[in-house]
């Protein structure tokens, strides 16, 4: 195993085309920077393209930036993204080895505190090394999301999850609520999902928080097994609602005050 | 229609017991202040009664007014709780009498922008007159839901609602997450909640904001019925998911570190 960072591991693949990737990866988990956004809002389309509702999203690169880094509402709870990382040498921090899809991280001693700041932008939460041998991958989209800010040391956004603390009238504590936990489709089942999944619930659980909330599609089986093997539940009495667009427009209409005057 | 603030306008009933309420009556809704949460409370374990979850709540008078009005978590969006109230005296602001079962209400000229801080506790948000001739109503409760504060005025608590802002990825700009709208039983059908729900989708569309987000039982036809009839869209196909318990508390485990060091 090579231990010092940045040093090829397999000079036989093609660093520079980065699509086939068949022997040792090493990949990462970290919080998200500004210069990430372009890379999450294409995710972003990938997600809601995968469930068939790209006409529903109204996110741009611009108001993802603004939420997680630059509020326009002091009061909002600031929302946290984490990237994962692959590239096939090795990161600093990844200190061990581990099987083959087996989901094991190392967790450096960084100030992961209860706040939720700007301190934490770029923070390592977890780094792994994962044994390509018997599972290669070809992501044909590598190009498309290399990490700019490690331009020659190929280093490819595979996915990312968002989440935010809140407040739940179930609990006495805050929980997280959980949006886009997505992997890009040549990176799963591979325990990607799995792993950027436990940093979450590592998280709340040492923070005290009482739960993690998040909503999926009841068609997406696969989904749903794979957070029900997790040890989450889902309501099967739950519905959710909202009020948006025009129906929500119209309540910003003060003819109502008329009758009053 | 008396004109003075706190005249009582039918003598003929007994404002003493406060339970039959068959004349005029007036409403209004105000931001919670921290006295109001030990009826808060007692709203919340109603509604949890009334969906037959009484075993899932974990929350309680002192994690409620943490909530609410001394966050442990700086970083935590602030809740802002609504309270209805019925007297049979005028509030202020009173200034017009409205039909029977018309919804409508007059929005005083107070400083309510887009922050959400202490300064909005208490802030008066709609007042109302109501006709109870054709829809007379009996509070059994009434004693147990008085207003603290407004003792000698015979002020009731009706209802509740709690919302705060949140991120979501569907959208542009900010959403409301909405918990617990919650009318009393006997106030019930008489616009109530309408009138509350109308107050917090004035200001989330005044405020630009993108969608009002909930959470409502599938069993619940009336809710739904009501909801769908303001407005709303009920997703079929989401399902809510959660990661709560010793579920949660599995992630709490170092115990995967050891493979490493």
């Amino acid at each position: 195993m090579a231990s010092a960072p940045h040093l090829p591991t397999d000079p036989i693949s093609s660093p520079n085309n980065g699509k086939t990737f068949d022997q040792k990866r090493f990949a990462r988990i970290r919080v998200a920077t500004e210069s990430d956004v372009p890379h999450i809002y294409k995710l972003m389309q990938q997600l809601f393209a995968y469930h068939n509702i790209t006409h529903l999203l109204k996110s741009t690169e611009n108001s993802i930036a603004s939420a997680l880094f630059k509020p326009k509402f002091p009061h909002l709870s600031p929302v946290t993204a984490l990237v994962l990382e692959v590239s096939p040498y090795q990161f600093p921090y990844s200190t061990c080895k581990v099987d083959s899809n087996v989901i094991n991280f190392i967790e450096p001693p960084l100030p992961l505190s209860a706040d939720f700041d700007e301190n934490l932008q770029g923070v390592l939460l977890g780094v792994k090394e994962i044994d390509l041998d018997n599972m290669p991958l070809i992501d044909e989209e590598s190009e498309e999301f290399r990490d700019v800010k490690n331009q020659q040391d190929d280093v490819f956004i595979a996915g990312y999850v968002m989440f935010y603390p809140c407040f739940s009238s179930f609990f006495d504590n805050p929980v997280f609520h959980m949006e886009d936990l997505f992997i890009r489709e040549c990176y799963r089942g591979k325990g990607f999902g799995k792993w950027m999944f436990s940093t979450i619930a590592s998280k709340a659980a040492r923070m005290g928080f009482s739960s993690i909330d998040w909503i999926a599609s009841q068609w997406n089986k696969s989904a749903i097994q794979f957070y029900t093997q997790m040890g989450a539940r889902i309501s099967d009495d739950f519905r959710v609602l909202s009020l948006a667009g025009k129906a929500l427009e119209a309540f910003n209409d003060d003819s109502d005050k008329g009758l009053c005057s």
